[in-house]
């Protein structure tokens, strides 16, 4: 599936380890989920809220953001669209380079184990149908570069975030995002609270070709707006889907 | 320019902060030059290398590998067909994304001086024009996923590698630049001492669009023609085209 970005305006991020709504019909509304979460979060969490959203809103693109290679298996990546991967930009080396390459090293080295059961098991063949796996998994992976704004979330402390950028640094990495790293999505994390227009006005004044995120906080319909009217191409909520299905539809742009 | 990498095979990386041969002809037979270096490298003495060798062979592709936004201006991105940028894997957080961020964080901030004075320098102007500079320069950016493999070279020590990657991720690495970074090109970086055929035998198998490289210690036909046989596209050689035109000629596929 190839995701037709200028319909995403609305994205809504679902922590496969908390409860879902029992309506999930609320979904209609948002035009993008994105299933991942850190604590508690397994494969089989995973596929199962995969499965349940996907069964309530069949043309509804879906991601799964993995924090492991434990959260993937064949059947989480034959049931999603796409893998998107973090990138933090402003986190520690782990966060950045080193999850990755050792994420593809295991991958690598293990095609049968980390991929699923059903791949051949003998001789060349695990090699070469390994590697055609391998190959399926590159299609769907989405890079995302991320910077974590809010020092005081869980996700600057699991990121190894020590340091907010300056708007000048968010344009740097929006332009390294844009120029080198060419990853799909640049991503404005604020976490938890309502980080402003600022950075996204920041970031979108050198994005062309790569589409922006921001994330954190979004409580209200004019927040939505603000956001959006400062050049995001999506906001992306999260706690209140879980918590609060009434301030989630006013969320919507 | 855009680049016919089948065929490159034999790529020369010139030094600007040391002496040029006297006569350049002997570029003739290799496939592309890379002009870069750190101590005693300006802005001038890359220009002058480039123009050097332009002149003497119109037709050799060359890049300029910058080590800081300061060996970059207007001048020396007209004369080269890309900039040639490293992300050290197995470096120090600072030589894989910091390194990135600051140096676009500078030239998004203040591209009339980054990019060189024939920018407008008045009011709305200098954003518009400066952000079509900016776009001019992306489109010549050439990022390389480096591992830097001999723990005893100067560029170890300068890119903060205090460990070799195993077998293994290198071919991690190798799958993470195909895969995630998207990067053109992937080069194993022995710097000095001849590695053999077993890292780039590791990575070959994991790239299809990504062009590998193979630096360090070539002195021989032999040992060029052992690293083409592993899989590697093309190798580096350095220091001998400084030091000595004979062993240089030697290296040659």
């Amino acid at each position: 599936m190839s995701i037709d970005w200028s319909d995403i305006t609305h994205v809504t991020k679902v922590d496969p380890a908390e409860d879902l709504p029992t309506n999930l019909d609320i979904l209609d509304h948002t035009d993008l989920v994105i299933v991942g979460g850190s604590d508690g979060v397994t494969e089989a969490n995973s596929l199962d809220a995969i499965e349940r959203i996907r069964r309530a809103l069949p043309d509804l693109p879906v991601f799964q953001e993995p924090y492991s290679s434990g959260h993937v298996s064949s059947e989480t990546i034959d049931a999603v669209d796409y893998l998107s991967i973090p990138a933090v930009y402003n986190g520690d080396r782990d966060n950045f380079v080193a999850k990755h390459v050792e994420f593809f090293t295991e991958i690598a080295a293990k095609p049968q184990e980390t991929l699923g059961a059903g791949l051949p098991v003998v001789g060349e063949v695990i090699a070469s149908k390994g590697r055609d796996a391998v190959a399926q998994l590159s299609e769907k992976i989405l890079p995302e570069g991320y910077i974590v704004q809010n020092l005081d979330s869980k996700a600057a402390t699991e990121s190894g975030v020590d340091e907010a950028y300056t708007t000048d640094q968010v344009a740097g990495a929006a332009l390294a995002t844009e120029s080198f790293y060419d990853f799909p999505i640049f991503y404005v994390e604020y976490s938890g609270t309502y980080g402003g227009p600022e950075d996204v006005e920041a970031a979108a004044n050198y994005l062309d070709d790569t589409v922006l995120f921001y994330g954190g906080g979004i409580e209200t319909h004019e927040q939505t707006e603000e956001i959006l009217d400062a050049g995001a191409d999506a906001v992306v909520v999260g706690d209140c889907f879980h918590d609060d299905p009434e301030q989630f539809l006013e969320t919507l742009p």
